[in-house]
């Protein structure tokens, strides 16, 4: 039997590592990596500095492979995601096949938990129910970048006995959202806490979190939002990509 | 000047915790326990165990102090809470001024998160607002019970692109949720997954995560919700409490 390890590795600073992925990182004979072009550089350097720190045997290697894209534009945001998920599909079965032998761990280091929006378990769930590979697997929770922002402005997710819902840019510019009083929004690439109505909203914002280059700006949206766009806008030209996260805590 | 520090150590497996809260620990000088009553003794040794086994110098003490009791029975939540906040604040107050120094470190130890369903964040927010005590604190994150269950089921907390709503067994109770197709619910006191409609929803329920008492069920709500109900039943019969967690997935 083939072994994977689906690992958190916390979302940006290398001490969000927990000890159980620790452990899962001393197991793991091959980690393949998904390389997401020039602009991911430095998140792929930060896997092989995690590996580097926490692996005392060295007896490991990368597999690397070429992730596809997603197709952007005038598509569908689901079908896109779907078909990208399944060019990822045929990579991931095509390493589980050609670069791992039988007894052998597999590994993938993903960014924050894998349970966020991400689909490294959702892609092993189907080739496992399309009995295409045959393996098991465990999953190592991370610290996601929602609870690096909670802690870094030193605030809590929910208001007390409230509902805390996380969601999208996308949604959030669409209107897609519930009434909570704590929105988390995440992959958001067109500043949508413009599409929020009311400026007495506290918005707690916080890009490149647990990194050197962090940035965090709080206040009420009538105050802060263009503020956060013109940072936003510079940081991102400056390291030409940006991560980013916010908080959106009704009055 | 004090220092505090609120150091999130994972919910449940002592392997969740991470080098940063490592790190934490070993600068505390002294650890503030709250004593919730005999049924969470368990947890308080959890504690101990955590500074046993990852503080290298162990010139550390405890300070425990009682910890009110929530008013339970015909009152409202919130407020139930707030008078409860209000107690525990005077007694953080206290333990602040009579157990620490200037120069000292102190270090309150949370089950999984701070950001989440706890109120250690908000209470030293509000010492701070008030000017009660003069100290800096900092927020160290932990793994969630909510990352424990998707991590255990191996599922992903959201659909594609989709929202994610992490709400309260009495919230559900009481309808008082969003329209997600993905909705974890915690704090439930009394089995409120019987209130879902639909019994084709998937329900993934744990109890005990990441203890050597874990139980994980899944399956359609049609199917095992009776059988989850007996389960939980049982176990808390058993330990004399129980914490548990769920994710109900719509079809
Ligand atoms: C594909 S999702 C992956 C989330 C990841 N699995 C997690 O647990 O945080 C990527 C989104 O996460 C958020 N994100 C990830 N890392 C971040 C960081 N260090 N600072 C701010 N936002 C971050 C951004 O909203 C980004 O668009
Ligand atoms: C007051 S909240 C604290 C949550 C905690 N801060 C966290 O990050 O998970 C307590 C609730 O968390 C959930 N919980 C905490 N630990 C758990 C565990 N090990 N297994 C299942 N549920 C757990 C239960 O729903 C419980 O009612």
């Amino acid at each position: 039997m083939k072994q994977l390890l689906v690992i958190g590795i916390g979302a940006g600073n290398p001490d969000y590592i927990t000890m159980q992925a620790v452990k899962a990182l001393n197991q793991v004979d091959v980690f393949f990596l998904m390389d997401k072009g020039q602009s991911k550089d430095k998140l792929i350097d930060l896997r092989r500095e995690i590996c580097d720190r926490y692996i005392t045997d060295p007896d490991y290697r990368f597999a690397e492979a070429h992730c596809p894209e997603r197709e952007r534009g005038d598509v569908d945001y689901t079908s896109a995601v779907v078909d990208l998920n399944q060019a990822k599909q045929q990579t991931f079965e095509r390493m589980i096949n050609e670069e791992l032998s039988d007894g052998q761990c597999g590994g993938f280091l993903v960014w924050g938990d894998p349970a966020l929006y991400d689909s490294t378990v959702r892609i092993l769930q189907s080739i496992l129910a399309e009995s295409r590979c045959e393996f098991e697997f465990e999953v190592i929770p991370g610290i996601t970048s929602v609870q690096a922002l909670a802690a870094q402005h030193k605030v809590p997710l929910n208001t007390i006995g409230r509902s805390i819902e996380i969601t999208t840019g996308r949604r959030l510019a669409a209107g897609k959202v519930s009434d909570s009083d704590s929105l988390v929004v995440m992959l958001d690439a067109e500043d949508s806490y413009h599409h929020v109505a009311d400026p007495q909203t506290q918005i707690y914002w916080g890009a490149y979190l647990g990194t050197p280059d962090e940035i965090l700006i709080s206040g009420k949206l009538g105050e802060v939002a263009d503020e956060i766009e013109r940072v936003r806008k510079a940081a991102r030209a400056e390291h030409g990509w940006i991560m980013d996260t916010y908080l959106l805590r009704k009055p």
